[in-house]
This record gives structure tokens, sequence and C-alpha cells, in this order.
């Protein structure tokens, strides 16, 4: 096993996510010392009692002389959890995070980093529809995409630490890249924050359904309803502050999805089968890309962790 | 092993769930002779290739003497299939299809099938992304519900042969239910048919982003598109006629899907984060209902069979 790329981190936020990094530091031996905190006690509690690192009292606490201090909660708590942590940060200490939103994450957690500490945001593209410390595993971030989005600054210190942590999230099996933080949030606003809004939407949809009772959409879901309800069923909370966070990208992406399904519906109305025809066969072509790039392993896959 | 359910039945179209049909019945003894016939003579070949049955040259001469003919084609072939099969149909034979919709597969099928032959329409809720006859298997019906809309008739005969066919499914591991058939295209429209046309939408809409380039899509598809990447790779033509022959059941779940996005898309401009929590909040109960009523196994769910 290589040296640890660092001697202590800090996680805040001991969640599916926050938990999984633990695991897999512990595991892969990225770090040496791991310290943990999380503001709903009884979380924190179990995260203890799972062993996955010493858990702290407040995130201060947590923080304190850690090179690297990784926030694993909603975005929309980055602005809160930094201003808590920002005066245990030692001088150097590199300060990220793990949301699905990156321009916003910047904007909160810049409000309250101390200039001695490095800002660099970060989002592992992996997860489960599972939640809490139990869910974490130490392999969720195998051969998955690790995004990075640095501020646009380039001394010398700053661009090392970006290392750093490019080292770390490559010592638990990840595959880094550094992306511009509004290029991200428009390539996520399709890959995956439009899909979990349909997913929530469908699943909506067919419960208010009257002439469908709830028992037979559970019984017959296999034909395809099943896979939205897997992503439907990821944390509440994280998704409302997504939605939230990513605004303008999700609302230009979902009015380009609207325009297109109602083609479709017209399409369907008029009994044009050569468009739908043309149209699901176009489909076909990009599933294709993803299995010859390989982008389908199971490991990473999200929800398909707990067969 | 029990019995053979039947002495002769003759498959009609040898694509993956024709062609698993042939590997089940053999797999478990469900028929003692198997005929096939695809019309496309390339496809004929590969089903012989494989030992799926004996071929023929024609669905009247794989159709004459069978006990059970089974029409494994797109909705919108149908009506052309049964009267091609109809003047070979012996008496007492049972004729029954696979497909998606059931109401207008009756029609079709009911307008050329003579009277000495009983009708009974079927949809196994089984499959997988995959198309040919190289993509059957025989536990493709494990687990997985097949419903059988026969008519309403009560004659002694025809409910007997219901109760055959019925036998049939069970022994390929089919769980049986009887229903209406309109009822089940409702039913279906919400657990099949919209997450399909929704799926294939959302693969659109990625495609034509001038802001996000395919290679980004395909990159990071993890963070839930690839899910649907994988149902919008379901056959084109198959679909196609899901679509013209369920249209009155699509549209009105589809137009309900369209007011319920278009709530979310008001509630994500207006920053209304209760209204977002709530539904996704919602969402996750069918997700429990789902892993409670044991409807999660992976044998028979779509698309993940190839992992």
């Amino acid at each position: 096993m290589a040296a640890p790329v660092f001697d202590h981190i800090a996680i805040i936020g001991t969640g599916l996510i926050g938990a999984s990094i633990a695991r897999a530091a512990a595991h892969f031996g990225a770090a040496q010392r791991i310290t943990l905190f999380d503001k709903d006690e009884e979380v924190a509690k179990r995260a203890g009692a799972l062993e996955l690192g010493e858990v702290c009292r407040s995130a201060a606490e947590a923080a304190k002389g850690a090179d690297c201090v990784i926030l694993c909660v909603p975005v929309g708590a980055l602005g809160v959890c930094t201003e808590a942590v920002a005066g245990s940060l030692k001088s150097g200490a590199i300060l990220t995070d793990v949301g699905s939103v990156k321009a916003k994450a910047f904007e909160a957690m810049a409000t309250h980093c101390p200039e001695h500490a490095h800002l660099i945001p970060g989002h592992p593209i992996a997860g489960t529809e599972k939640s809490g410390p139990e869910a974490g595993f130490d392999t969720l971030f195998q051969d998955a995409w690790c995004i990075l989005t640095p501020d646009s600054g380039v001394q010398k210190d700053y661009v090392d630490k970006i290392a750093e942590l490019s080292r770390f999230w490559e010592t638990l099996k990840s595959k880094v890249e550094i992306m511009d933080a509004v290029q991200h949030d428009r390539v996520l606003a399709i890959t995956s924050h439009l899909p979990h809004l349909i997913a929530y939407n469908i699943v909506s949809t067919a419960y208010d359904m009257e002439s469908v009772d709830d028992g037979q959409v559970v019984k017959y879901s296999a034909g395809g309803f099943r896979d939205f309800t897997r992503i439907a069923a990821s944390d509440p909370t994280m998704w409302r502050d997504v939605f939230l966070n990513n605004k303008t990208a999700v609302l230009e992406t979902l009015g380009r999805f609207s325009e297109d399904l109602a083609a479709l519906q017209r399409a369907i109305r008029h009994g044009d089968g050569d468009t739908l025809f043309e149209e699901f066969t176009r489909a076909r072509g990009i599933r294709k890309a993803i299995l010859e790039a390989g982008e389908d392993s199971d490991t990473v896959n999200f929800g398909r962790h707990t067969k």
C-alpha cells in the first residue's frame, strides 16, 4: 500500500457518501486519521458504532488540524458548514465537498472560507438510492468519475493542492477530471438532475391515477417503472437542494425535454409511426456508445450495488 | 418433470420473447414439440442454428396441428399473422400472443381467428433491452407476471383452455393473472409504456443539447441517465406499435405526467423547496412497497439480466 495522501481528513456529514469516503480512505490507506461529525447526534452515534472514524462533538473540532476537510452535506448546507469549520482550518488545508451542483457550491463555501485554506469543490459521480452511514461501502467510488471544479487561480500552492486532492480520489479508485463549474452544472443537469426529477415525477403521477390502484402499479412494475422508483428513492433533502441550486441549467434542460415530449405526444395522437420509429432508433445509438466506453460497470452504477 | 402441458406449440416470431419461450418450454418440459417461423429468413436461420425448434417455411406450416400458437410479433403485425395461420389452426387450438397492448391485440386477432380456435391474448411482463433469438434465455419468465386477457365468454371449453394456457405459463415459472384488456392497457400505460416513452425522450433531448457534447453525456451517465438509456435501447418497432395501439391510455397518462412536471418546474423556478421536498418524500413510499412486495427480483428485471 502506498503512503497515505493525507495524515488527517475530516468528514462533515456521515451519510452514504461521507461514510463511503471514510470506509474507502481506511480500506485503501488514503488517510492516516479520520475525524467525523454529523449534526444529527443519532446519525453520528451510528457512524461511531460502525467505527468509521473518531466522532467529534462539533464540525470545528473535527476539522481542527485536518489536511483535508470534506463537506458531505446537502448543497444548501455548505455555507453554514463552511462557517462552522472556518475558524479551525489550518494553514494550507484543503476544503472540499461532494455536492452535485458546483457553481453555487463554490459561492456558498467561498464566502466563509479563510484565505489560508484552499477551496477545491468536488463531485464524485457515484451513489445508491440508500441513505445513512450504514449504506456506505468502500468500493462506491471505484471506476467512478470524480469531477473537481477548482477556481481559475494558478498559484503554485493551489495547483499542488489540486494534485493532492486528485491523488486522494485516485487512491479511492476514482477517475478524476477537472472541469469548469458552470459546465459541470450543465452536464449534470442532463445526465443526473433531469433523470431524477423525471423519476420523482412519474412516481407521483402513478400515485394519483384513479383508474389504476397503487397495488397494481407495484405488482406490474417490472415493465420499466421499477427502474424509475429506484432512482426516485434517493434522499429528498439532497435533491431539493440540487434543484434549488442548479435552477438555470435544470430549467433550460427541462424546457427542451418538455418540447421534445410534446413532439412525441403529437406523433402518438396523429398515429405518426415513422416519427416514433426514427426517434426510438436514434436512442439506441447512445446506449451503444455507453457500453463501448465501458461506462456501464456495475460497481459504480446508481442503485445497482445492492443486488 | 410433470407431463408437458401441450403436445405441440408453434411460435411465430423468434425474437427475444419467442426464443425465450422456446428455450423455457424445452427446459421446463412444457411442450413436446416446438415449431417455429420468422418472416425474416436470416432470423429464422439463426433460430434454427440455436436449435430452438423445427423451423418452418411459413407461419401456416408452423401452426399446422399445434395445440397452442403463440404470436411473438409486434402488436401491429398481429392481424396479418393471425390471417396467415387461420387456415392451419386445428379445432380446439389456442391462439395467443405476448404483446404489451391487449384491447387492440384482441381486435386485430379476433377479425381473422376461426370460430373453432380459442383466442386468449396474453402478456408476459418480462424482457431485456436486447433483441433477436440470441438474446433469449430459459429463465426470462421466472417470477414474472403473465397477464391473460380472455374474452368475457364463459363456455366450458373456453374456460378449460384458459386454465391450460395458465398452466403453460406457470410451467415456465410465471405468475399468471386474468385481467380485463382495457384495464391491462391502463395499468401498462403507467407502469411500462410511459416509462419507455420518457426514457426514449430524455435520450433524444441529451443528443440535441448544444452546450453538452455527446461524449460528456456518455462519460458522466452514471448519475442517473444510464438507467434510462438501458430502457431506451428496447426494440423500436415493438415500441412504435405499442404507442400506436394504446393511444388513449398513453395520452391520458402522459397528460397527467406533463401537468405534474409543470408543477415541479414551477416549484424550481420560484424556489419552492417545500413542494419539492414533499413530492420527493412521497416517491420513496412506492419504492418501499415494491421492495416489500418482493417485486424487485433480479431475474425478471427489465434490462438487468445481462450483468
